[in-house]
């Protein structure tokens, strides 16, 4: 049986919680930490593309590469309260954030996060 | 005084002149070549921008770098015979082109290219 309750948490994009100060801080570390290390892996992969280019179109590949890149991180980097737990949720199921990095949120944010990941590892099989 | 065929001749962009087959092949030739020299040095300067890439700001720019030199390269090398005069012109103008290169052009196809290669230069005077 289902009561509406249950079902809000279920949800994952339950009513926008409140952040506290410290909660803000801890999401703010977590979020530029991702970030940093996706910005690294984007950078270490140009340079291997840019290494290994022959002819033209090798060049127009290295750009096609930039401009996808640097749009995806644009739209999935989104730093706006009412996002953060699907931002979070998506970085937790690709792997880019570990789970002790949220360590200090509440349960309020830690639930919608964790069941969104889940519903994306759960769309993506 | 200036008589028509004067002015004409004179003028950077005469009537179309007919380009015979082995003129094609000349200009076939010549344009490749300019073409291949020009991205041979976008490939070496992307390398050497991506070599020296230290934060994400640096990526970025080698992306606007690469989709600026490709839309220039794209509006430069414009093989149509109504076009090739004021391409090679400006190839000379550039340096990109030798006068050599274009040995066996007729003095129809030579006079317009010189004229509009002595033009660009005028105008950045």
């Amino acid at each position: 049986m289902t009561s509406p309750s249950a079902t809000q948490d279920s949800y994952p994009y339950p009513n926008e919680p409140i952040w506290s100060r410290s909660e803000k801080a801890i999401a703010r570390t977590a979020f530029d930490a991702a970030l940093g290390r996706e910005l690294h892996e984007v950078i270490q992969e140009a340079k291997r593309i840019a290494s290994e280019i022959q002819q033209s179109s090798d060049l127009w590949d290295l750009e096609h590469y930039l401009t996808q890149r640097r749009k995806e991180i644009d739209r999935k980097y989104d730093y706006r309260y009412s996002q953060l737990t699907q931002v979070f949720g998506k970085l937790l199921y690709e792997q880019r954030l570990r789970q002790e990095e949220l360590h200090g949120l509440r349960e309020d944010k830690l639930k919608p996060i964790r069941s969104f990941a889940k519903f994306l590892a759960e769309d993506a099989a």
